[in-house]
């Protein structure tokens, strides 16, 4: 559900509420019931928030909205620490059921990562958590839209440090996981995957910096493989180039490389996936938004997109017969 | 004209044998009359390209391709070496003549750094060298496209180095000239600029990195002039603002934070403006694409563009009465 004072909650309310996505999955949402009911009432929405336990939620009924209980926070009166908490606990609570294998992929929500640090988690962004508790360093963010895919090798580090965390090995693993991600979930054959340089211009030669050496050894090394990859290249007109159709996903060095040309074409309806966990998992690509909460202007384009993309890989993950043992299907 | 061997004089010969180009300025090409006519008459062109001397450019002809010679290297024969050190003689000239006001403007077309440096002269781009020929530190490079202006606190320099340039006193120059730009050549009254954040989610509050607390205060110094000053912002979402209208230009922390955006929405059509130099320059902002030399598909309109945009910012300044004493109207 997300951060209960940000805009989580009207985007679960909106998305899930509609019909078409009960047609490509049975959604659970992982929440506060009053906090749901209160946004629903307030979106003028005439619809169900019903209560399941753990242990039933085999037996879910079709359709409405269907919470297991995490929280009961009162509308109005809850502080940014409750909030921040109540949050966490819903993450971590999705997590451990991916594991079982109690739900085939997890959506997720908004959440303000300053806020549940300030309350003394150490929590550096939704992937990050969800690859510890998995026990991997090998994931991947991507975030994914119609005509544009990027994969980040950094992503919630001061920018100043990520030159130092430009390692081989690191840039292989997600070029890897990328490339095998994208034959496995997304239907790409033999995916195109071009890698962006760090520096201007892609180093000018060394002129205005050296990182492009080590990712250009990456790149030979990473050749030969499943997919065809090509790089370091000059970041500024590599996505021009991309969404022109010469590649199939943009590996990208740190967040905003590939955050800002995502999100000036996919503002509203890209979705952040985790590649390289033990369990599917997808995101929405935007904030809490605490500017406009209660306005009922949040977009649940993301949401529903989230969702669809959780609920299509699924099935492709079902469909793949050398995945099947990593992953119980209880729910099929 | 650009580096000879580059697609400089294929987007010269192409954008300058225009008529529209002529019912806006009087262009004079500072280059290679030989390297531009191989390159009319490959195109299969039909011009004059006339030859003048210094003394004479006010007795310029009307029409056709009049060039100022500076070089005259033969076309097929030439080694990087010989036309590095043209294309920088070029611009040499090109900065002395507007110094002297014996020109209003400088367009540029493109030239290698990697390849100017190897051949001993030390040279970041364009841009600075104008600066220091002129004598100026407070000068700004903006890219400019129907949909999105961006301004560059730090442009040529390894990514890595970018944190530790970002001073107050330098933020702001940037804002200033800019805001003060806009109003001048620009057309806006007030002109509302958005200054972007340098990390990721903008910092988190300082959970990603710590620049923002610089760049906060200097917007704080920089309100209550002629413009709207706002931000740090997260990058990732700012770019996608701007172009929905709410901001007239954006200041970036570092060269990519503004290309990317650009490139992505203004491929072949944006124009590379140097504001606060005591004379006009534009440029083309694409670089020397060796490898689509001689196949006449390079794009002029990025030249185009940059032609125009210098004209009109000329008459602008001729208008401006307190620029007027900068400024010799030689030509006017």
């Amino acid at each position: 559900m997300g951060d209960p004072r940000g805009i989580g909650p009207e985007v679960v309310v909106k998305s899930v509420s509609r019909k078409d996505l009960h047609q490509v999955c049975r959604p659970l949402i992982l929440g506060d019931p009053l906090v749901l009911r209160r946004t629903a009432e307030a979106l003028g929405f005439r619809l169900r928030v019903a209560e399941i336990e753990e242990g039933s939620i085999l037996e879910m009924p079709e359709g409405g909205l269907t919470v297991l209980p995490l929280s009961r926070l009162l509308p109005g009166e809850v502080t940014p620490e409750e909030s921040s908490r109540a949050s966490f606990r819903y993450l971590e609570k999705a997590g451990r059921m991916a594991l079982a294998g109690q739900v085939e992929a997890i959506v997720t929500g908004p959440v303000s990562k300053g806020a549940i640090a300030r309350t003394g988690i150490p929590f550096q962004g939704h992937t990050e958590f969800f690859a510890g508790l998995a026990g991997t360093k090998d994931f991947v963010m991507m975030l994914a839209g119609d005509r544009l895919r990027v994969a980040l090798v950094t992503t919630h580090v001061p920018l100043n440090e990520v030159s130092k965390s430009l390692k081989e090995e690191k840039i292989l693993s997600v070029v890897e996981i990328t490339g095998g991600s994208l034959k496995e979930y997304f239907g790409f054959t033999k995916p195109r995957i071009a890698v962006a340089a760090f520096n201007p211009h892609g180093g000018e030669g060394g002129l205005f910096g050296v990182e492009e050496n080590i990712i250009s050894r990456t790149v030979d090394q990473a050749r030969g493989k499943d997919w065809i990859v090509s790089g370091p290249w000059p970041a500024d007109s590599l996505f021009y180039r991309a969404v022109q159709g010469e590649y199939d996903a943009v590996v990208c060095m740190y967040h905003d490389q590939g955050l800002i040309p995502l999100k000036l074409l996919h503002f509203d309806t890209a979705v952040n996936v985790t590649l390289g966990l033990p369990f599917l998992r997808t995101s929405v690509d935007h904030g809490v938004a605490y500017d406009i909460v209660g306005k009922g202007i949040a977009s649940p384009r993301s949401m529903e997109e989230a969702i669809k993309m959780a609920a299509q890989m699924a099935l492709r993950k079902r469909k793949a017969p050398h995945l099947k043992d990593q992953m119980g299907n209880s729910l099929g």
